[in-house]
């Protein structure tokens, strides 16, 4: 059984790098923070006897030796970036439950046979460069590392640079590594668990991801003396659309969602009717068809509602993928760890990404969930108790060491 | 008659401060770029003999002495200030018209018993700092100075300290000048006068103007994990309620209009439900009891839509202005100007409002406008013939002149 209280002060203290506005963080990728947040982890990996590696997209891998010099790692872990209203746990309880069975293990002398493997992904959150797990992404080849390096952010800024510019940029080619296997601990950020009064989520499946990147353009004119006939509101169009976006959702409930989270407004001025709007439509679900039937109903109608009002509009895919099944050894040793430990568990489908929708790609691969109050992510009041922290890393520890073999 | 090709030397040689990025101009209320055609504009005003007085909330008054030193002058002028992405003439022109009457007057060796003096009012876009008409509204007693100083841009930035940076806040009390009248030049900003083949609008009235400041709160969540009916979706009830303001001004079509321009989205990431939107209703109408009905059923339906939707909503009256009826002296003055020079015109009402609405409280006041193409404004492809600019400066000419009494 692993440290509790040791687990939860690295949290805390973590979450003391890159604070929020009310309580949580504000630690994206490849700021300032997420520098200082990649050191503290990297020294506290190497306090627990683990040498790091980092690789051309910045991922980082603080590895415990095995027995087998043979023997591909075990890898565990998630990602340290978070949203710019985030929580302290979303993808930093992965890498540093990540870390703490690697300190239980030197606590108890626990030597295996494979190396672990404890990961840091870059840009998971997908806020400030889309797509969302972007470096994992990378690492099983989805992406090419040019086209990630070419990703700007609001202010232009491209990924390539921004990664140098904060010194994390590593001489490893991305993806080179082999994995044994791999395993995510993340808190649900939804409410299933805690409704269900489970410990631990088993994660069988992942849905699907499909982002939009809307552009309805207008014409740029004065609201006061546009009569309302000549007026191309590029604002009233989007209002339209996310209108639609959410019927479309509904009509596949509760197998689908959809959202738009990224609105920019163009030129954003009191009196100036908008001449142009950006926005990105999300929309999931665990089937591959409801996802196609959503995108493509996005773009029939999101033309109809432009060409009504004498709008142009453009659609781009920005980020995406598909509905995930995980290893059903690897799911099967989390479910049977959580079992030996005597911790309530349950079968889910993660609602969200994780880099480990990516990994499986390449590795067998599962996750561990654990509940979080209210089901809130994304949010800065996102909350979970430390029992919760205990039994999904507990859950980890059992799951690792059993395919890391003793 | 005025020097057409001096006056449009002048309106390019000010473009070229501040410039867009579509061959307009970005030269924003209290911006560096604001100080510099302020220091233009007053080298101009002195090489033409005048002296320039500066009041508390950074108000411009150049003045060109008249015969009688007991005669309150007469007043002319507009803004220097634009939006965003807006045009070369929205204000300039009356302003530099106002500059051109009186290099025309002292090329003729015109002498008037009044005293002309051309105004440039702080701040009347209204785009980094609500209400439009700032300052011309703190001159006519509508606002307070502190409330003014105390406004803020989307930065935090507040009115007061800025005026102070860019070294435009004078020592002149607010309001205190009195004045015989007042006429401003303006192009029309919409389409009327170009469709009638007019060269001038003799502006009879303006209509009213009310700004709404709507902020609708959810709670961030995440877009893939959480369920359908738990959203509370900020975004989607600021787009439920901008299909129902547009409903609401076509409801009173063709004597209303109405649109948002301005909409912040928070915290704006691609997977977070949007928590809060923050965006202001514009709405406008020649008729008061049409104004107060639009803003009535904007907080009615609004608050309508939040509660259906579990969201909370907040309104904010940022800005407004009563319809005007024009001074019929200056009116008059307008109309028998264009007359005697031959150009053709017509009476308009303004749809957008002007420093003239505040100033009409106290003083005489009218305005004279002419066409732009296609009726286009607050678009940096803002654009006006030659022809149109000398039109409206001869007929403002012969208006201040008659009314300044050689
Ligand atoms: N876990 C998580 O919030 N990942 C971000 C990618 C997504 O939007 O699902
Ligand atoms: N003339 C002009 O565009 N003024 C700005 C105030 C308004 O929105 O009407």
């Amino acid at each position: 059984k692993i440290n509790p209280d040791r687990l939860w002060d690295s949290l805390m203290e973590m979450a003391k790098i890159g604070p929020g506005v009310a309580g949580g963080n504000n630690r994206q990728t490849l700021t300032d923070e997420d520098g200082e947040g990649r050191a503290l982890f990297q020294k506290w990996c190497e306090d627990a006897g683990c040498s790091m590696g980092l690789d051309q997209m910045g991922n980082m891998f603080a590895q415990r030796e095995g027995a087998d010099p043979d023997a591909l790692p075990v890898y565990v872990g998630s990602h340290l970036d978070t949203q710019p209203t985030g929580g302290k746990y979303d993808g930093v309880l992965g890498v540093l439950s990540g870390l703490e069975i690697i300190r239980t293990m030197n606590d108890l002398g626990i030597k295996t046979k494979h190396p672990i493997v404890v990961t840091n992904f870059t840009n998971e959150e997908g806020t400030r460069y889309a797509p969302a797990m972007l470096s994992s992404g990378v690492f099983a080849g989805i992406h090419t590392q040019d086209w990630a390096y070419g990703r700007v952010d609001a202010e232009g800024k491209s990924f390539g640079d921004e990664l140098k510019r904060i010194g994390w940029r590593g001489e490893e080619e991305v993806g080179a590594r082999k994995m044994h296997a791999f395993f995510e601990l993340h808190i649900e950020q939804g409410p299933i668990l805690e409704a269900e009064g489970k410990d631990i989520g088993v994660v069988t499946h992942g849905q699907g991801l499909s982002w939009t990147q809307v552009t309805v353009t207008g014409k740029d004119s004065h609201t006061g003396s546009t009569p309302m006939p000549m007026r191309k509101n590029a604002g009233l169009g989007m209002a339209r659309i996310l209108d639609k976006v959410d019927e479309i959702a509904w009509s596949h409930a509760p197998h689908a969602v959809g959202a738009a989270g990224h609105i920019d407004v163009f030129p954003n001025s009191r009196n100036v009717i908008p001449g142009k709007v950006v926005f990105t439509v999300d929309f999931r679900s665990p089937d591959l068809s409801v996802i196609e039937d959503m995108e493509a109903r996005l773009r029939v109608e999101g033309q109809k509602i432009a060409d009504d009002m004498g709008l142009g509009i453009e659609f781009e895919k920005v980020g995406g993928f598909d509905p995930v099944a995980f290893d059903e050894g690897c799911v099967t040793a989390v479910r049977s760890a959580a079992e030996r430990l005597g911790y309530s568990h349950m079968n889910l489908i993660s609602g969200a990404g994780h880099d480990a929708c990516w990994i499986n790609r390449v590795a067998p691969t599962a996750m561990v969930m654990c509940p979080c109050v209210d089901g809130l992510s994304h949010n800065e009041a996102e909350e979970i108790t430390k029992d919760w922290a205990m039994a999904g890393t507990d859950v980890l520890l059992h799951a690792v060491v059993e395919t890391a073999e003793v």
